[in-house]
């Protein structure tokens, strides 16, 4: 049975074979759509934590080991096909996330990501290092619209068994419980991507607001669905289901949390992204909005005067002190230990057993106090 | 059994059914995401020929109607249950459409659709009446690319029987050979629009560029993927999947041939699109490519500069002169023509009994020589 250690690397062997079959579908189009492909690997399987993968393969660690009246486990057999579902599961989240980011780059004007020019920009100077006509930066935007739907299609693909090369028959279909929950998992992120958009220039500073995007772009398709999907999987009964989906939802706040904290606090050096990018970028996250709850309407009226744009050093930190004077930063810090003292207390009552138990109180600690 | 004059209306009704179910998961996000979904299905029930679902419905008819040894028709209770395949099925390319025009119109900077204004556009105003900050155009191609990849997404929990707000039993999955040939449809659109832009920047004039943008763009995906969909899930012999593809191919060809001739000569009153439409986003069709090729260089010269600009009446003028001039028009219209007849005197041939001899028959000449 594949350990918590092993899923990063069986999550990217199965990125790595569906890319490798995949790539032969794209050069019989073309040798440039091709090259796309070869952007997109590169993409997927040059970084990333794998987070979702790992609370894929928590969920389904947890429905094996479970245990009590209602529990119903596996077969042997049963258990080694659902582990093959349950890493390409994981693998096809990778996809979603791939389309994800690529996209987000392009509404956020995001030049760099994991420390690399961001694909639309490695797109625009492709573009002018071939002196090809046109508007570079618009052909590397239109690019990385056609790589992210590419991205999206593929892990539907992945996920039900499919690719765009492979065989007719020969393949094991999602259970239903787990398609379902795929489902709503991408309308979801895709509902929350667009309030985001929307709160940010409308100007919606409340908490609540921000809470929402929270809930449904990060919580439910980070860790609530992935942790659901993989309970799925596992053959969970309805009752472990519920309590995990509780948990998930504790665990997706204390990382969106960390996110937003990361995004105006974070070193550069560590995150892959420029110093206060959630801050440049204007986005309306938990911390900013708690810290325009707390300030006076003049500090307040500072802090919105320092997002949305290019900072200099000395602005940086100005924005940087509201957020911790305000009690913001300490606000943000009390909500993830909470979130995080709460869903370890429920892993411990999980009627489940070793090492699922540690595994998931481990990658919920590390979420919670993660550095990158 | 569905007649191909019901087609469109119980593809919309499925559509509609999926909308609203749709509509109570994004209110659930929040009344601006509910307003996205609205835009969303104002745009793919607004308006549409239905032709892909129409091949669709044309491949499931012949397939019920197979004669001959290697015919297995369905029982009555299978053709009921393939009958609401089909439509589903036609319904979800139609979603994969809305997204493919959505973006398209992004990379192609169209304003208007159909006489209306592009969603980009929607959006954009949208912003600017709701006197929100930043750039209203950049929000219009951000809200659009998002609502372009949830059209995706739910083209594929469609195909697959599952909605966002769907329960998760009590649905009928796609049969293994239709979900495959999904899969290849999708990554041949993608590829295809890939191929398309960068032949666009990249100054290839060759007809065989233009000629393998069509084959996967538009053949593909508007004609034989569709085809082959419906006759797999109408249970085809392999022999009458094969010659479907092969009537599918050329009529595909002159589907877009036919675009190709719309898209320079068509009237804006009946395609939606500003006159020269092709011309001023500079396409790369293969009836630009074949004036190039028929043209003495100064002639050929003329026309590269009129080509991916805004152009004059007069301007617009002599660029179809060149088209026609150059016997281009003459060519595409004689290359429609053959693929029509081969095509025509192959679905005679097939072994199919009537009404799906005549309504393939009528299919291919509609889509020959539309207007619109």
């Amino acid at each position: 049975m594949l350990s918590q250690e092993q899923v990063p690397s069986a999550v990217e062997g199965s990125l790595q074979a569906f890319f490798d079959d995949s790539a032969l579908a794209l050069a019989t189009i073309s040798p440039v759509v091709a090259r796309v492909g070869e952007a997109l690997t590169d993409f997927v399987l040059g970084g990333g934590k794998r987070i979702r993968p790992l609370f894929v393969h928590a969920g389904w660690h947890c429905a094996l080991t479970e245990t009590g009246a209602s529990a119903h486990p596996l077969g042997p057999e049963a258990v080694t096909a659902s582990e093959a579902l349950m890493v390409r599961t994981g693998a096809a989240i990778e996809l979603i996330q791939a389309c994800a980011l690529v996209h987000d780059d392009i509404l956020d004007r995001s030049d760099t990501r994991r420390g690399k020019p961001t694909v639309h920009r490695r797109f625009e100077r492709w573009h002018r290092d071939s002196q090809w006509a046109g508007d570079s930066a618009h052909h590397g935007s239109s690019a990385a619209i056609l790589l992210g739907d590419l991205a999206l299609a593929w892990a539907d693909d992945l996920v039900h068994g499919y690719g765009p090369a492979a065989p007719d028959g020969d393949r094991v279909p999602l259970p239903p419980r787990a398609g379902a929950l795929w489902s709503r998992m991408r309308t979801e992120v895709l509902g929350g991507q667009l309030l985001d958009i929307t709160n940010e220039v409308s100007g919606d500073e409340s908490v609540d607001a921000a809470d929402r995007v929270m809930e449904f772009k990060t919580a439910a398709y980070t860790v609530t669905r992935p942790l659901e999907l993989g309970a799925a999987l596992g053959g969970a009964s309805p009752e472990l289901s519920a309590a995990l989906r509780r948990i998930g939802n504790g665990l997706g706040l204390a990382f969106q949390l960390r996110d937003d904290l990361l995004g105006a606090f974070g070193d550069p050096e560590q995150t892959g992204k420029p110093s206060g990018d959630d801050l440049i970028a204007g986005k309306r996250t938990v911390l900013v909005a708690l810290a325009f709850a707390k300030s006076d309407p003049a500090t307040a009226a500072t802090l919105r005067g320092l997002l949305g744009r290019e900072l200099s050093t000395g602005e940086l930190a100005t924005a940087r002190g509201i957020l911790t004077d305000s009690g913001a930063l300490a606000d943000v810090e009390a909500r993830i230990d909470e979130h995080l003292t709460t869903a370890v207390a429920d892993i411990a009552a999980l009627p489940i057993a070793e090492p699922a138990r540690t595994d998931l109180t481990a990658l919920a600690h590390r979420i919670a106090h993660r550095q990158t």
